[in-house]
């Protein structure tokens, strides 16, 4: 009855109407009803997070209800105190707002459903929220609320929240302010970490602030908020700031009336003693908040859209003829836009979306998340690999610790690069496990180095490497010299686990020994470039780190004499030594979840003695080289271990998407893009309660850009090799490339291309067997045949 | 059905049962029922609280139901944080325990009630509790429980706790830990102030720590603590630590059986970081801890059983023919007990039983709680007034604020001695009123120098003076002779507020300007005679605070010209300047809750322009000096002063028991005597749940020994003025005096006395009018007769 269609705020009256209408519905993500598990409420809040890369806040309903995981992060801000090892601390929050009605709280818990609606506009970067409940005592309230931080500030946050009693007038108490009392999720069952000490809680007339320190790292966080009711204007109510504990609350009593709404508005400001000295937090805090206030947010609003707007026109990626992969798309791309480090600073597997992972760096960053940033905003990539940097030193100890030489990046990375992995695992299967990935997947220390080449290749930035980068690439690589063994005349890498994390203590798995030989090659080849064309710039790095030409003639012969081949008979690269040999099980079907039925007598505990493996890993190998394997061996090594693929894992579908293209299996690629696409929209591995899969995420754009888009940067030259599905009519996209930005629409027979650049001149670009030389500045139409 | 009259566990097969029974029933406290009021709830955690006078905890229920207040508090451990003024710290509770029975928690606030108890057992110091109650699924179980913190060891606490299931057999989840979740009441309703931040939260195989530090002080407290199953033997639980936040807990499910009891022993060690140094402190609570687990509960309880017998050994008046008079008194003796500090300390206007009056030091302090330590412990008085001697660079403090010289004891006092009265009062009138108390009450200061006169008077205790106490009488007197002005030829004190506080801004204050006199006279006499006998000793503190005997004489200059008068033709002295002009008012009946009726158009806020008083102030005065007033002054006085005081303060019944003995209104006196003595536990000002009357615990010991027993030391001898009312068989009690030991019984007509000496000899006893020479060591006989 009291349904609409529209939740946000627009033809409401507010004087910045015409900023907060929503905008065109394929922007949109919507989750319309409510229920009130709280895997389905927790799913919700990770999809409608919202955020800046610096400051992301699930998408919680303001009340809290019952089993909710609310929660809202800080890039980077990670602390110890009780868990096993470092976390993203969970930070008080300021979107929390309750109403009550004679004691009893108007929450989806306990009152009866009329309407409920959350809209993500994602064009915006603003969420909206509309429910309508009745509650026991049979009064109607809608609830409305918007609230985003903004883009182009990242330190500051705003919401309104409308309610309007639809049924009665009565007194009603409406309750918001900063809450300190939070804590992460411990590793037993409903325990709770608590991370934040409070530090200060001060109420002013017009601000309440509050300040807290993370326990182990002394790290504080500053917030300071103003809360008032500024519609309608006639209405009057006196807050009342109340301190309870590490909790502020501002109470506000009005008398409202049946059928009118009330609109109020909160400005908050967010900093850590990272940003700003301890001393001076307090001041300088409530000096921003009363600049914001005098400001207003309508001024803000302006800039914050004009932000997302930059952002979208870089990053969009219109697909024409297919609505769902167009809307999933977009949701990716949105998750990647609020995650970018503005800073110096890295991208956990679940984004800062929840504490998932506990927030912690893998692989995923670098293989599948990074290029997205290298390719749309080559600064935010630039942060990300400076944080890799950052964290060289902790990375050396890792090595040190081990009994290696040089740089050893951690499997799971938190603030100070130092190890990470949990000792034990897991929750789910409700029993402890010892967790080796710590100790032995060691391919993320040349997964960071692939990162750092392709952020090279794309960019052209010299100077990173000089700055950071090859720093980076020789200690690591002195890290691998130490780390194989010699045996009969070939180099070894013994006892590790490879992408497949099925398959624990192997030797020789081959995606880490070939990214192992990669790596030192492109060691040697740096060194030997720079000698040849910046000596007076390599030399102060060879100092610092004692690197000597003879120590690069090792990495080279190591590259050269460590173990990999191809079977020529069946151009089979066998995963690791033995795999060949496991109990051989071909996968026979899914379950409804996604689950791969298992051989007989085989359980997640024992399944590394069969040939299952749990995700791409020689196939994640050729699609990261796809130059140094044939078609042949492509092909040959895709029919044999999708098969026995799980995809446990959200790092696999968009490998076999784009490994399934390029060996002509289409059709399966574009359903495996549509898993990676949808991967937490539609909840595929049941866990996106615990936030959002960042890896997929970043496949997602892959599987677009370089799957269906084809394209790939060779030195010099820009190479396509796209293919449409049937059903799309046309992708365009944007990619940044040095200097340069290529507007490129493709269609099924041909593309249509441009490419920006401060200079007019010609810039080679292949289709498929073709090469053009492509004018700048200006479009060009070449046609192709994908077949 | 399952009522018992004993909740003890004397007799249940505990290995220590003989240890633990209840004492005769003379020396228990009980109250039965349960009624779910917070009021109700409170007043019972303020009256069973248990301490050491370290340590102090109410007596609130262990599963902690709807309304409570529960807490403990450190002596001494104060913090402002958000707090107007540094208040008393609640600290982190070991006591909690909570049983489940599927996912309901036993509790009198959901239960249904069949039965409960609480009992103290004041010989022992001692709390028990028995309950027996249904749950909603028709489950009966009974809880018992007794706890205690030792008198020997004051760091250290004790709790047993028993589930009995009466109907059921079942799983039963208990749970019990530290609880570091706690926060002091705040200034506005249900408010909350939080002054402790948790630093360190550990769990070991056999033990939890917690430690949390308040904010602003920075004083540490750690606790550490072993929970577990004792009883029956056969039975296995599991215990589960588990950390939530600020919040440790060891869980436990047991298979109970229907019948069987089930016994959990808890042991648990405090300390703060006055006591150890931070970075030693875990180790060293762990290290307690563990000695005290091997040592076991057994030695520790015959240790607390040995400490409780001298303490009442030396403490306990026998009062025959009156139980109700006894048990009072008992109990007020007990609060005086675990209340007095074991270290330098003072003891707060609510002792540490609770938050009221924020666990501040009052004047209450010397006046009406010092005495019973000064003539029972004598080195707890020193405690006391060493408080007052290490808070005297804060008296100093408050002075120079307020333009004086020398030192202003705070009308309030916490850590340091500056002031700390709250500046807005109150919350029970809901209205915000100025608090002048800090500004105008001054007599405070005269009245820590009376204590000071006092404790040495008693004692003989030089050294002290040379350590302490000539400083502060010079000090202060100092701080008084800038405070009064010299008018026409007389000095004044202008702007107080005397003991009466219903009147405020006065000039010259009848007790304030005798005190003053008096305090000066004796700063002058006490230099006199130091110079003379101990010039060497006296010189070193005439340095520290520059004194010379040009400013002694001022000051007994200043004595002599006090504005202080009777009046010779009706013998009164007027309260203050004007009073005998006011609207003059007499009280014309009281209500059921002890609140005078007023006059009409007159309410407390303007109750200042009438004659009516709060509390007796001349009366307090003549009290305090008895021998400076005729008996036609005190009879004048108490006739007409009476009439006019609304006993608005807990302070006032007792002055009005012992001069109405004084001026023979003997039944007045001993309903003032059972009105102090049953002040709270008969819930007289109605605000008992906040706290114990400290002022009226020690008003009521002074009644009995400077009222019914007549005592007093004149110099070098004991003064007796004994009389007992009609039904009083036979009063006896001990009191120290200098080396000596006084063992009094009080009859109708005679005495029995015998003083205790380290030495035979004589001692002069003025018994009314008679002087006798008492010899030491040998018990005498001596007649009187009181009309």
């Amino acid at each position: 009855m009291y349904r609409t269609e529209s939740s946000g705020f627009a033809g409401t009256g507010l004087h910045h109407a015409s900023l907060l209408g929503l905008s065109e519905e394929a922007w949109l993500m919507r989750r319309k009803g409510f229920r009130r598990t709280a895997n389905s409420i927790q799913i919700a809040e990770s999809l409608f997070t919202t955020g800046n890369g610096y400051l992301n806040i699930r998408g919680s309903l303001e009340e809290l209800p019952d089993g909710h995981a609310g929660g809202m992060y800080i890039g980077g801000v990670y602390d110890r105190s009780e868990a096993d090892v470092e976390e993203l601390v969970k930070c008080p929050m300021w979107t929390d707002v309750s109403v009550w009605s004679e004691g009893e709280k108007f929450s989806l818990s306990t009152c009866t459903l009329l309407f409920h609606e959350q809209v993500l506009d994602m064009k915006k970067g603003i969420l909206h929220r509309s429910t309508t409940m009745r509650n026991s005592a049979g009064r109607i309230l809608t609830i409305e609320s918007l609230r985003l931080v903004y883009m182009h500030q990242i330190h500051l946050g705003y919401m309104l929240f409308r309610i309007t009693p639809r049924n009665f007038s009565a007194p009603l108490r409406v309750f918001s302010g900063l809450n300190g009392e939070v804590c992460n999720r411990g590793f037993f069952p409903e325990e709770r970490i608590k991370h934040l000490q409070i530090e200060r809680i001060e109420r002013g007339r017009n601000f309440m602030y509050l300040e807290m320190k993370t326990r182990q790292q002394g790290i504080r966080i500053a917030e300071s908020a103003s809360w008032k009711l500024i519609l309608p204007k006639s209405a009057r109510a006196y807050p009342e700031p109340r301190i309870y504990g590490e909790k502020f609350t501002s109470e506000m009593t009005l008398d409202v009336e049946k059928g009118q709404s009330y609109t109020f508005e909160k400005l908050a400001v967010v900093h850590t003693s990272r940003e700003i000295p301890e001393d001076r937090m307090f001041r300088r805090s409530i000096c921003e908040l009363k600049k914001y206030v005098r400001t207003g947010a309508e001024v803000h609003l302006a800039a914050h859209l004009q932000a997302w707007e930059e952002k979208w026109k870089q990053a969009d990626i219109r697909i024409a003829g297919d609505p769902p992969a167009q809307g999933a798309l977009r949701f990716n791309i949105y998750q990647l836009l609020i995650n970018g480090p503005p800073v110096s600073g890295s991208i956990g597997a679940k984004f800062l979306s929840s504490e998932g992972y506990l927030g912690h760096v893998f692989w995923d960053t670098e293989i599948f998340i990074l290029p997205f940033f290298i390719y749309n905003f080559p600064e935010t990539a630039r942060n990300m690999l400076h944080y890799r940097y950052a964290t060289l030193p902790g990375a050396m100890k890792n090595a040190e610790r081990n009994g290696y030489r040089g740089a050893k990046y951690a499997w799971e990375s938190a603030s100070t690069g130092e190890d990470v992995t949990p000792r034990f695992a897991s929750k789910l299967e409700r029993t402890i496990r010892l967790i080796y990935t710590g100790m032995e997947e060691d391919h993320i220390v040349s997964d960071v180095i692939y990162g750092v080449e392709k952020y090279f290749r794309v960019t052209g930035d010299e100077d990173f490497l000089f700055e950071c980068g090859l720093e980076m690439v020789f200690q690591t690589a002195r890290f691998w010299a130490s780390r194989v063994v010699f045996n009969g005349g070939i180099y070894e890498i013994r006892r590790v686990i490879g992408p497949d994390e099925f398959h624990e203590h192997v030797d020789n798995n081959a995606y880490t020994n070939y990214m192992v030989k990669w790596h030192l090659r492109l060691a040697c080849m740096l060194f030997t470039y720079m000698t040849k064309r910046y000596r007076d710039r390599l030399e102060p790095i060879c100092r610092k780190i004692e690197l000597a030409e003879e120590e690069v003639a090792v990495w080279l012969s190591v590259s050269r004499g460590l173990k990999f081949s191809i079977d020529p008979a069946t151009m089979l690269v066998e995963q690791f030594d033995g795999y060949f040999r496991l109990r051989d099980y071909i996968i026979e079907g899914f379950d409804r979840k996604g689950h791969p039925k298992l051989p007989r007598g085989v359980t997640y505990r024992n399944i590394g003695s069969t040939t299952l493996i749990k995700q791409a890993d020689v196939l994640l190998l050729m699609h990261l080289f796809p130059h140094a394997f044939s078609e042949e061996a492509k092909q040959a090594n895709f029919d044999y271990y999708e098969k026995r693929t799980a995809h446990k894992s959200s790092l696999s579908h968009c490998t076999h998407a784009m490994m399934g293209l390029s060996v002509g299996k289409r059709s399966r690629a574009y359903h495996y893009f549509m898993k990676t696409a949808l991967f937490d929209l539609e909840n595929l591995h049941g866990n996106t309660a615990m936030g959002i899969h960042a890896a997929a995420v970043g496949g997602a754009w892959q599987t677009v850009v370089y799957g269906f888009g084809g394209l790939s940067i060779k030195s010099d030259r820009l190479v396509l090799k796209p293919w449409l599905p049937g059903k799309w009519k046309r992708l365009s996209f944007s990619v940044r490339w040095q200097d340069r930005s290529i507007d490129l629409t493709i269609y099924h027979d041909r593309i249509s291309i441009c490419i920006a650049a401060p200079y007019d001149g010609e810039i080679p670009v292949s289709l498929y067997r073709k090469t053009y030389k492509i004018r700048t500045n200006r479009k060009e139409v070449l046609h192709y045949c994908s077949s």
